[in-house]
């Protein structure tokens, strides 16, 4: 292996898509089909599509530029997150479909299981914040595929076991995700990570195009947590909005405030406020059947901002150092905590709800259950795929090759920047 | 004071943002609750969520965007944007809500209420344009209260005293902002801002970014106009929409043909193009409960951008040498001019449609009144805000410092250029 | 001519606006009203809102942003596709309003019609793609008056002598476009084009800004195609939008494939995968009203990003080297042969569903007249306008000024790139 060049992935990347896709056009052709029942009292399509495609420019422009702030890596950031969402998401949208296929033989397909797919979807997109710049995209579609598996495993075992309503178990993604990647990035340690790599920083106009992501994100989570809430009574699924919405101003302002109190000359610094003000959404998220009141919801954006924001500025060097484990993205402060912080506010609130000791006690052990499932399952995939993707098979790139787009783009005028 | 560094804002921004969001959590907590009185005949949420996600669209990536086109001033452009942003509405929904706790003891939200918390919004950002650049993020959030204050104030005048309907009163935004922003901008006026600051200009890259911010607040000025037409009439919010949609499409041709004829080379100017195609968008709303034929519509328009880009061209630097007032963004021929335009159309086709001559008269001093208060209270509430703002304690950056971002952001790797 | 200087625009482009502005003023104050008539059962203002601003997202930003890769030219790139595409609308609505005036006096504008004008447009965005910059605003405007003519003329001549829908006619859009681009490049030739142009390049930034026009138009693609679906029966719509989005995946995935497979060392080229993974959006909006089921809508999808891929790679310079047509944007690959290939799946899928013989052949021979007579016109309208620009007259810009803002724009501080 000559150690100039970034291993090449014809031979690996071509097949393996090509091989995926036409397994994907297999599998839809017997099974998929439109879902053309449509009852009167549902939700009419005009309705829902405007907020769909909240979700899937989220997706797909805000998860995808958010990756953007690297200053040599713009191009992988936006192009293998497209490419990535669009494999998990058809994946997805079987897996969710077997139970559908068991009893009717039919996979039907519709707005709302696009959406779900969608947010199977979102968790591998934060995984994989976690090891940006140091896979390549054969190693992303890999972990596409088995996060996804595992992903609808944990919702499949939520939802049997411990009858958790699939709304709330969705909404664990924030926590799953950021499990499954940081567990990733401990198995894909490389040596001499301690230094900083030379190519990960950002710069003026790289900054701006996060911002663009991230301002996307940001806009549009009061969608993304009130998508699946009922609207059989509005003001259920208005509440969530306002919450969202709020929790996220609040996390704004507050991530901007500690962000400044942290940095040792008392100056903001962009990409850690671009992770920080997404944490109220994450948070509200996860405890969004529990939330009733704004002021809960700003409560938990405000606690949400300050556990992120001190977890970007100390955590991340810390799990580096001492877990050797490097996370890109900071995925542990942007959806790890909030994501915890949202489930013990779950916690909190249903228990002030609750009538009775026993009510309560008994949503205790059962809330803490599923938290526990879900880490365990998130780690233990996280486990096997890290190990099959240390495999040298996949041709991983050589640490000077990290977050470089040269190892996978084509620039076809070297002297691009005179 | 060093001369070389700009002050630190540690000990003034943080505390503040604390201490302001703190303050709303406790007042959101006793005083604001969901409105989950949804009445059968009003809008349902899902038709209205879409034109809201329009308008916090343009509010945060529109205007911050816009306000990225300063080669060194990208991230606080965008980043400070969004900050007053979201204080600056999460004030005005308190405020706005200031009669509902009189009477009911809550003030309720809504996706209406939060509507029209944002174009108070609107109107801030607008003033924040003229001083860009030139203030610090303290002097921002101040800006910010006070602004909303007072354009809450000019609300309450005008809907008692004069009767003016909410929909009115609110489009006078434009005309309030821009005239706020240019009182402070003239009291802020920095000694030797004759010489054009060195780092206030543009560069290809910073450009793109200022017209993405720019389009998306033309694609979505019909949303911004129609959101609080009533939609009982259907066709009169289909009219504004229409109306909108014309009125800035011959806007944006006419000021490319204004900016080309204004130019001693005969070329086209990037920033005063996004400016001043976005003139019809403001006139028209200004003018729109008279507007009623598309043509009125685009000849509004058309005189709109004439004016905007004349007077980019000429009165900015006016402004500057014979009254001492640095506009960055051009705020009074962006959202000025236009304003009073719209304003004098509106009377002009009132006029028009009169039936008689005393009702004319009638409604041209109520006119010539609503216009008259706006201006002095938007006058007056700016000259304290700006005297406010001279003292020193609140650390304004010294002149080499601004239009830089250095200033306020940590750039981790000085050689982020290379 | 000094051939220092690109020649200024002021005495042609100036005027030319205005009078063409302040013509269609004139139209609309005479013939053009808003239609107030809204039909109960008819689609309502506020679920078409949404679908409509997609539409126009993908029209202003999408086209506009796409266009913004070559390094020097992006601020040509986005401002002429705006400048075009208000001429081009405006000067639409006109045309297919011609009927309405025919029989009742009066052109009406709602929502649908805006909807079919911005269509056309895209047809003309299109064939602008094929001379992006080697062409000036002048050219570019009369390109946009002339091919709405002719494709409206098209549309009327399909309607009137075969009967062919209005949907299916307008889905032709994308032959109609990349053939009339393709003759006007031929037209427009310039010796010395087999040389690689100097600046038609692109760099880490503008390939980030080209790929943000691209995700919007990958994202609302859905809409696109599915917006003039008639929605009385709601599965129809559905079916399009899934469609749509599978094929679309489908394209992305298969395009990364093939342009792995293609280069040399096995890398992937950014703005091949930006103009390939968009094929299949374009081939399932041609076959729409034939396409039933996901898997055939992913089979397009899959053979039209092959197609388009290897028609990037090897036609593009085949058609250059050979036919002297220098096709900035792969128009041909990414809309004609994508399009040709969804006209031939629609004959296909139809011949398969047809009860008898008869009527298959019927069909046929139908719908290969469609496709004969939108070349045709295409062809023949794309002859009368490339001739037409020919005249030194227009004052197109020098081969050494091609592809460079600074022929159009004011760039204040030469210095601005430091």
């Amino acid at each position: 292996m000559a150690p100039k060049y970034a291993p090449s992935l014809r031979s690996r990347l071509a097949p393996l898509l090509l091989f995926l896709q036409a397994g994907f056009i297999t599998i839809y052709a017997f099974f998929v089909e439109v879902d053309s029942s449509v009852k009167v009292n549902e939700k009419t399509f005009s309705n829902f599509y405007p907020e769909f495609q909240d979700v899937n420019v989220m997706v797909i422009l805000g998860f995808g530029f958010l990756c953007t702030f690297l200053v040599r890596y713009g191009f992988s950031g936006s192009g293998f997150n497209l490419l990535v969402a669009v494999m998990a998401t058809q994946w997805a949208i079987t897996l969710n479909g077997i139970e559908s296929w068991y009893y009717t033989g039919k996979i039907r397909i519709n707005l709302r299981s696009l959406v779900v797919a969608e947010m199977c979807t979102a968790s591998v997109l934060i995984s994989i914040g976690a090891v940006l710049g140091k896979t390549n995209p054969v190693q992303l579609i890999i972990i596409a595929l088995l996060e996804v598996s595992g992903f609808v495993l944990n919702e499949w075992v939520l939802q049997t076991l411990l009858k958790v309503r699939p709304l709330n178990g969705i909404m664990l993604l924030h926590i799953f995700g950021s499990f499954f990647g940081l567990v990733l990035s401990w198995i894909l340690y490389r040596k001499g990570s301690e230094l900083r790599f030379e190519k990960e920083k950002f710069d003026r106009k790289t900054g701006l195009f996060s911002m663009l992501g991230t301002v996307f994100l940001w806009m549009f989570w009061p969608t993304f947590n009130s998508i699946l809430v009922d609207d059989r009574t509005p003001g259920r699924k208005l509440g969530a909005v306002c919450s969202t919405y709020l929790a996220l101003a609040v996390s704004a302002v507050t991530a901007a405030a500690v962000s400044l109190l942290s940095h040792p000359k008392g100056k903001l610094n962009l990409i850690q406020m671009q992770s920080c003000m997404l944490a109220g959404g994450v948070a509200v998220g996860v405890s969004m059947s529990a939330v009733h009141q704004p002021w809960e919801a700003m409560t938990i954006g405000f606690t949400a901002a300050i556990i992120s924001t001190i977890g970007f500025q100390y955590l991340k060097i810390h799990m580096l150092l001492a877990f050797q484990c490097h996370d890109t993205c900071a995925t542990l402060s942007t959806h790890g905590l909030p994501g915890l912080l949202g489930w013990l506010s779950h916690l909190l609130l249903q228990i002030k709800d609750s009538d009775d000791h026993a009510t309560a006690i008994w949503f205790a052990v059962f809330h803490i259950c599923t938290l526990l499932i879900t880490i365990t399952i998130s780690l233990s995939v996280g486990i096997v795929t890290g190990l099959l993707l240390k495999w040298s098979f996949w041709r991983p790139p050589q640490n000077n090759k990290c977050f470089d787009d040269q190892a996978f783009w084509e620039f076809p005028n070297l002297a691009v920047r005179k």
